[in-house]
């Protein structure tokens, strides 16, 4: 079945068995992207109230052959959440549907409709003395139904796992508007197919997930922070097995930066307090969590001087102050905002397997700066093997200039790191503008079965259509 | 297309496309299960080496419509691996593909065949100074790819996960016998659906997995291993929180057992060693695997005079040498053997919500007891919600006296434990055994997508048909 526009018909139609003002005219907020790499169209705006009004609307784009967009916070960096190339879409924003339905502190379960946005599930956690991990720059207006649906990532992964391995269950609504009821506290349950692991990923092509249940944890007892200064992200990857072997699964995070970064927040963002005189090349955030057993015996510095000692730490600093402890993470989350002041010709989010790390560094550096007057800006989540490594023009330079060479430094890198057995996506999904990326670079079994996953679930094709897999 | 049996035609013809031997007749071991409940035919058994004798053997199978059913360690508890109900199957045991391909100690990751034994498995982790945390009763006979493919749970889920959650990476035989090259030592990777998580759980009946990339982590530096005695189910889970507030993720297992289980095995096995001269209501074996900056600092007794202190602890003993760490895990691994031993007329592997346990436990004792002349032994993984609820005949009575009525307490104990929200299969999964019981308690829109999926990818239905959903 060809695709149909949400033409005035239709949508006149779904709006008589919808609440009224739940459909609306396009608002720019949701046809722009983060970066400004696309735009997207929209027949109209349909804001859901409840589970039941998402079915009617699935069900009405599935009978009528109508393009249905699900969308989040719109903070997604892969244009997942857009499209221009489609007969005009219905967009479907859960913000209204933003609501904490419970808190389990002595189960450690939150269960949250999927508009909430993802600083509201971590305050709720906190009011019950728990912690709900998954932190990412984009915190303050992404939602936890987009955080799912991507599968996002961010700084507390190495300690806590990725958005999947913090959900226990999903309230979703399948492509022909049947809503599964999936919500679950458990923390095990071997009763068929891994339904919720398919939705969690599948960047709403699959469904949409329309509520959550979560792992909570434990509020650590204490904190330490410490920047700490590594001769290179070698030494960097030894410092980590020190600190693990030290305090165990406490590291909770573990974030690389380079002088790049200092020097572009420097240049663009002065307000950010940094501890640093002289910008170092390479250095660390590490963070612990630490129980009530580890508290007290200044593990980080204990560390510190250790590592001192054998040479992985050349200078540092440990927060004395929780002024201090969030300066550091400040820090650590401008960057993107920095980055995006600058302006990047291309900017590649990868992983690696961690011991091929420092030389996938080394040669991706000479690789960019064989392109020519570009500066590269590498950091990120060092445990887990992510790197956000992109390419920006020399200062006094303008992005424009180099703009015909993005494809190529684009394909160039994911080139090199396909090399080392890595992904070209770590933690921010396939969505538009990497869905040419998954056609070479994956498993071509992998391609069709994911094809005759989406074929048996989404057989009309309407659910967020060319995204991941291309129409 | 209707299945066709394993015919003496269909062996010849795909024996001359195999190595010598890969072929063999069915040997008794493969066609039955450890506790006698089913058994299973097979018009031949055959026992590839490699992955692309693997896809031949699967290809065929589907070319000719002849049920396939991969065979791991055989340890299955729910009838996943034999079937006496299908025109003749080809029985697939991995148990030739048994190599560990690599451990990388530095990455954290090992790779193994399939065939391997957990056992094994834990010895080449050991080798290389790391842990794999996966921990079962039956380890020295089950193989990793029936763990992964029922997504095995035991002992240490609670700090570590499932087997699902161990896992990085697949290699697999889909059903058309196309293989998937998934593994991968990458801690993320967002790029397209989750075919592992898909496959793993799936029990043999998405494809048959054929080696697999999984976690490793840095042993503990120290343990400190205890058995507690507790006044109820309610105050252990309170020591559950307790402990976790004092040593974070180090509480490696928190295992509950009853006095049902000290009168088995004294009855049963009286070999194995018991600190206990009076045989308490309710204990916990509880074990902290601790960092080095937690380690030297006497965490279980601090917890244990704690826990005295305030009534959730009456007794207790914390082990004093490796040798009685060692018996203290003897005797909860002998639990499943000197239940065998009894006999048990129903037994249920069952989850719940943590907050309902304890009223769970309460309710389903009675519920057990109502049906008269019977013992029940509850114990498990309380830390996980997951608790082996079986039942018993009396002592001197036999368990044929009981056969008529294991059909209605299995359904009424499966009753109560989803009016809690809790599932009838926590670790063990569905197999043939509990067909029935994910009709009557699973979502309908999971059921139907489930089957739309089966239906995509095993469109002949040839893999393992019967198990997980009914034919």
């Amino acid at each position: 079945m060809p695709l149909n526009p949400a033409d005035p018909d239709f949508l006149s139609a779904l709006a008589a068995r919808l609440p009224k003002d739940t459909l609306r005219a396009p608002e720019p907020r949701y046809l722009e992207e983060p970066r400004g790499r696309a735009t997207g169209l929209a027949g109209a705006i349909a804001l859901p109230r409840r589970v039941q009004e998402v079915s009617i609307i699935v069900k009405a784009c599935n009978d009528h052959g109508v393009p249905l967009i699900p969308f989040g916070g719109g903070t997604g960096l892969v244009g997942g959440q857009l499209s221009d190339a489609l007969p005009a879409p219905l967009v479907m924003s859960l913000e209204r549907m933003n609501r904490v339905r419970s808190v389990n502190a002595q189960s450690n379960v939150i269960e949250v409709d999927a508009g909430c946005i993802l600083a509201d599930v971590h305050a709720a956690a906190e009011g019950a003395g728990r912690l709900f991990p998954l932190s990412l720059a984009a915190k303050g207006s992404a939602q936890i139904g987009g955080n799912l649906s991507t599968n996002a990532g961010g700084v507390n992964v190495l300690r806590y796992g990725n958005a999947r391995d913090l959900c226990l269950g999903l309230e979703a609504v399948l492509p022909n508007g049947d809503i599964w009821q999936g919500l679950s506290p458990l923390r095990k349950d071997n009763t068929g197919y891994d339904l919720r692991n398919l939705l969690i990923g599948a960047e709403g092509t699959l469904g949409v997930i329309t509520a959550a249940s979560l792992k909570l944890f434990p509020q650590p007892f204490a904190h330490e922070t410490a920047l700490l200064v590594v001769p290179s992200p070698e030494a960097a990857l030894d410092l980590l097995a020190m600190a693990q072997d030290m305090v165990g699964e406490a590291v909770s995070a573990f974030e690389l930066m380079s002088r790049q970064a200092l020097d572009f927040l420097a240049e663009t963002m002065p307000e950010v307090r940094s501890p640093f005189t002289n910008h170092p090349d390479w250095f660390v955030l590490l963070d612990f969590g630490l129980s009530r057993a580890q508290a007290g015996n200044a593990a980080m510095e204990t560390l510190f001087e250790a590592a001192l000692k054998n040479g992985l730490v050349s200078d540092g600093f440990i927060a004395s102050s929780s002024q201090q402890r969030e300066d550091f993470w400040t820090l650590r989350e401008s960057i993107p905002l920095a980055n995006r002041a600058i302006g990047s010709i291309s900017s590649h989010d990868v992983s690696l397997p961690l011991d091929c790390l420092p030389v996938f560094i080394e040669q991706g550096q000479k690789l960019v700066e064989g392109f020519g007057g570009l500066r590269l800006n590498c950091f990120g989540h060092l445990g887990d093997g992510n790197l956000h490594f992109n390419a920006f023009p020399q200062k006094g330079r303008n992005k424009s200039e180099f703009s015909h060479l993005s494809a190529e430094i684009k394909s160039a890198v994911h080139d090199l790191v396909a090399q080392f057995g890595g992904s070209f996506s770590a933690e921010h999904g396939v969505g538009r503008l990497k869905t040419g990326d998954l056609l070479k670079y994956a498993d071509p079994t992998k391609i069709a079965a994911m094809k005759a996953i989406k074929a048996a679930l989404d057989p009309n094709g309407i659910m967020n259509p060319g995204a991941v897999l291309e129409v």
